[in-house]
């Protein structure tokens, strides 16, 4: 028998013959690449007045939080980051976890029941899938966006507790879920719906509220939204947002919520002072869209294959994993970050540079941004 | 068919019957309760280099990572704190996740290869048995400490991979692994033995370097380390410590570490400079085990049913789920933080005070809580 490091080893080789390896590269304080790759979508994560927020709070409760939020990880900053979130959202009650992965894995093992079936989109984000697993429910994968599968897989299981599972705008391809036609059906059948409105949230929506309450259904009694306060917000941290009997059965059984340290006080206190500039950010929000639309544009016109963005979040396919990696290097050789996404981490065997909007750069470096893309496309 | 909130309310007040219902209590900055229930043994979380370290950083980089470790949330903190913990530990590589609870996941599933036989203590912490879970392979759960069954449960399974999986400090009584015994069966056997120093990092063993360390085998390429930076480190994220090829593995597969946004730049910061003052802190790491000493002398002459630490957590038995509360409840009302844990934050079905020895706290302070907890005693 091979050694577990041999395995490992041999692994790693294959993925590297296949152009799938990656590699962390650090960036320093200084770094001047502008950035179309990071989730920072409304710039808020250098805001003067979220850093000062969360400096004031280091300075009154340290570093760490020194324990799961039911022993001594609660602070007033995480109180009031999740009345603000659950009014912003319209629901009863907002609880924050240490991550919108931590958030989801909460979300679905709070909604299974005995014999719950889950019906899971299948571009859904990771930590919904490990969600959906750890749930132990049966679960059926729908094709991507296809509201008639969730139907049929519903219709399937009659008198079963059922919960539809999706992304809002989903992260790779920045596509959005027909929300409002998903909760129809669900509802028809007493299904609940939860949405991850990750890519969403500060984004879409009145007042930034995100995807799900731009459909009409923020404080629905049958529907859960989770989220990480990690890209528009500009911090870290994740959400559940429902009816405040969720939020119980969470802090009272909960295990990602129980058993993990809270979200540090100076986080939470930025992404508080984030969630007031978000809500108030129609004009961040405006230049966004007008950014997207852009991309699109400038893209489409060098005749590259990109996605209509619904929010922040553009995708350009790429001939394949090395040339993406490629061209994603030479981008950042002329001073221009973008995502560069392969298999395990496309919902598809393709690869393709995804692009984000971050309404904090200047707009002509942005237009500049674009050009350097088109000029290094393969 | 009830609907789902009537079913989760029925559910609580089942609980709440039961004594079992929990309740989240903000504390604001000012708060002077003496805390003998948060894990900043070594009291870093306040400490002025740590904070210092932390708000720079945060003036640098802003607030979030902006992004996975592998897209934008790589920052240089990130990567001196991973080559200083790697040093420490004596691991070949260490990896920073945005939790102890995502680096769990992450390390579980890393490990398991097909047929993978998990052997896991009774009494693990919910993220290792939530990794065991969501890796899909056999787990054979052994009574707690019980090296005899751990021998059995691999020789019971010849040829196949196996990793026996277990916290070294346990965190609810503060116990300790035999861990050179549980490594010496499983090399016997061939197979791995992944531990989860959450508790003992920067407490226990040479420099602080854990109870891995302490027991000799830091570096041993059949061991691999987990361990949250929230405790003895007072902030945040966790760290998977091992050969160089499980990083690798990590970065390439881990869905914990690539679909999640990294910690945040200015945690990493404070947590690096924690990690200075942990190394050199052989002073405090004496004052913690002699308060250690002092509970177990001073509740045992009490009368209480008190564990012999082993580290920075003891815990004390109460009669059942009321009265733990009740008494928490008395010692809060004159000053004092105590843990409270009923089921299911309990490995058995007994409830207990769970203290924790804070060096942060004046020695008279501390020596004034432990009065009360035995005033207090039900
Ligand atoms: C759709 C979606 N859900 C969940 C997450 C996880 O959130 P976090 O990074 O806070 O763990 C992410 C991104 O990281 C995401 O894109
Ligand atoms: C033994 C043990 N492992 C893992 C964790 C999880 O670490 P984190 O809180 O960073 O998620 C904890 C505590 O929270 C713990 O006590």
């Amino acid at each position: 028998m091979p050694s577990w490091l041999e395995v490992l080893d041999r692994r790693a080789r294959l993925r590297a013959k296949a152009g799938l390896s990656r590699r962390l590269r650090p960036r320093d304080a200084t770094e001047d690449l502008l950035d179309l790759a990071g989730n920072d979508y409304l710039g808020l994560s250098r805001h003067p007045e979220v850093t000062a927020a969360a400096a004031e709070a280091l300075t009154g409760y340290g570093l760490g939080a020194t324990g799961s939020r039911l022993v001594r990880g609660s602070t007033e900053p995480h109180h009031a980051l999740e009345a603000t979130l659950a009014q912003w959202l319209g629901a009863g009650r907002a609880l924050v976890f240490s991550s919108g992965y931590l958030a989801n894995l909460g979300a679905v093992r709070a909604l299974v029941q005995p014999r719950t079936l889950l019906v899971s989109d299948a571009h859904n984000h990771a930590s919904l899938i490990d969600g959906c697993r750890l749930s132990g429910a049966e679960t059926v994968v729908t094709p991507h966006l296809d509201v008639a599968a969730v139907e049929a897989a519903l219709a399937g299981a009659p008198g079963r507790p059922a919960v539809v599972v999706t992304e809002s705008v989903f992260s790779v391809d920045g596509d959005l879920a027909p929300l409002a036609e998903l909760h129809a059906v669900a509802r028809r059948h007493g299904a609940l719906l939860l949405v991850d409105d990750a890519h969403a949230l500060g984004v879409l929506g009145p007042d930034g509220a995100g995807a799900v309450a731009a459909a009409g259904l923020g404080g629905a009694s049958d529907v859960v939204v989770t989220a990480t306060l990690s890209k528009a917000l500009g911090g870290a941290g994740g959400v559940v947002a429902g009816p405040a009997e969720l939020a119980r059965h969470l802090i009272d059984t909960g295990r990602t919520f129980i058993y993990d340290t809270a979200l540090p006080p100076a986080v939470a206190a930025g992404v508080l002072a984030a969630t007031r500039l978000a809500r108030t950010g129609a004009g961040l929000r405006a230049e966004l869209a007008e950014r997207a639309a852009a991309v699109t544009r400038r893209l489409g016109a060098a005749g590259l294959e990109v996605s209509t963005p619904t929010a922040g979040v553009v995708s350009v396919t790429a001939p394949g994993p090395e040339t993406a990696v490629a061209w994603a290097a030479d981008c950042r050789d002329r001073g221009v970050a973008v995502g560069c996404f392969r298999p395990p981490s496309t919902p598809d065997s393709r690869s393709r540079l995804r692009l984000t909007i971050n309404v904090g750069l200047d707009r002509r470096d942005f237009d500049r941004a674009l050009d350097v893309i088109v000029e290094c496309a393969p």
